[in-house]
């Protein structure tokens, strides 16, 4: 079998054929949240942490869950099952379901697929350089669909030959559109946005990782701050940890990626392996 | 024929077979613009001013259109003849398209389809309460297919007894989730508020309407100048001009529908009256 499998609603199909309906909230006022974990060797890495925030996002925007967390354990285990690759992303997706007014919020369509994804590192990647941008994400702690502005801003990332873009108001740097941020400051402690972001699943396994590492401070950090740091990096699902060394066109630290990001980064890998040989269906 | 048609991608089909693959951006990442106007004894009301709105919605989100603009009457002419009803709504719908990585932009979807609607009121509509809410849509001037706000409020506006819920900032009060705001201060003179709104299509032409009857003014709306207004009124595409006299729990002006609301509902149903007339396809 060579086709990706999802799962939707009960049914498991093909995921070329996984249609949604015109009615459907989350195509037509974006009314929907969803989550986004990968496998290493068919094991869905810190499963439980995913479906607790996919759970608090359906919580949050008064959306039903059709499934317990043990019914979606049983989906994903199959799923995982199903799929051609052992490593993959999994997909999942909560939305508003049929209306027929498009206002008033139905019987939720879940649907849970297998999404490609590119090889994860296994060594810390190189440097990057990110951009800043004044915007903060509306219902910032739900992972809803709402990457207007992210999309959007590709075009700014691309001409400035940049990664990504990282948001800030007048407050604190708050997150990338799909990732969390880190600095180590010039005093060794290691810093993270607490407000205004979406908890990242290895933001706090990072912020773990660090016990014993050096001190961890959830807090604001001001633009001066970013800029002053002795290391920032990025932490996300599909990369885990990526180095920056440019925030426009300054150049943070040393201009190289830094010691704590690939101390981490093995730490974090490390406890990615551990949980991988402990876990059980 | 008693089937609705609605046309998608260049193809005419029954609106019950409308779908969307799982891979559109619209659906994965609420990235989507849309835009609704109804039918009056078979004339789209106003055409001209939705379908500027609708190509001014996609550029922002620099989303090319499928369609000429006479393409678009076409489809809409004959979108129109097709159906069973003289009047409905049609909803214009444009999608980032089926995007492989979930995030970059690819050749739209765009969809036209037929939406039942309650029939239009004749004579200004009863009373309403509304509530307020501190919230401002993210680029207001877009008409985006992002409600979450006004979807989730519905449980606030139906524990309230209220129609619709009243977004306010600092500086003033803005729109409600899908219409316009007017008031009628105690000098007799008609304002709406003139930034972070939707320009309405209906608050338009209801600004036309107004000429010669009272001033009126784009400005910026405190909430102390709503509650002590003479009039508020609601205006939007399938309601025309709804009297609002509860805000919140304070009766505004003489606590029943004002003198200008009605002024204005009829010459606004004039003008519409009008436009069906002389409309050519």
């Amino acid at each position: 079998m060579d086709k990706l499998i999802a799962w939707m609603n009960g049914v498991y199909l093909p995921l070329e054929e996984v249609k949604i309906g015109y009615q459907d909230l989350g195509l037509l006022r974006g009314y929907a949240v969803f989550d986004f974990l990968r496998t290493n060797q068919r094991v869905p890495v810190f499963l439980e942490d995913y479906l607790q925030r996919f759970q608090e996002s359906a919580s949050a925007l008064r959306l039903d869950m059709p499934l317990s967390e043990q019914a979606m354990r049983n989906v994903v285990r199959k799923l995982v099952e199903l799929q051609p690759q052992a490593e993959m992303g999994l997909r999942f997706l909560l939305t508003g379901g049929y209306s027929e007014d498009a206002y008033t919020v139905q019987e939720p369509n879940l649907i849970i697929s297998p999404v490609l994804i590119k090889p994860v590192p296994k060594t810390l990647p190189d440097a990057v350089k990110i951009i800043t941008y004044p915007y903060e994400r509306q219902l910032p702690q739900v992972k809803s669909i709402h990457y207007t502005m992210g999309i959007l801003l590709q075009q700014e990332v691309k001409a400035a030959n940049a990664f990504d873009v990282l948001y800030y108001s007048e407050q604190s740097v708050s997150e990338f559109p799909r990732s969390n941020v880190f600095i180590v400051n010039q005093q060794g402690i290691l810093q993270t946005p607490a407000n205004a972001v979406l908890k990242g699943v290895t933001r706090k396994h990072v912020i773990q990782a660090a016990a014993n590492l050096l001190p961890v401070q959830e807090k604001n950090i001001s633009l001066d701050e970013l800029y002053s740091a002795a290391e920032i990096f990025i932490t996300s699902t599909t990369k885990k940890i990526i180095p920056v060394t440019l925030v426009n066109d300054r150049v943070i630290g040393a201009g190289k990626p830094g010691l704590v990001a690939s101390q981490l980064f093995d730490r974090l890998s490390a406890a990615e392996e551990n949980y991988v040989q402990q876990f059980q269906w």
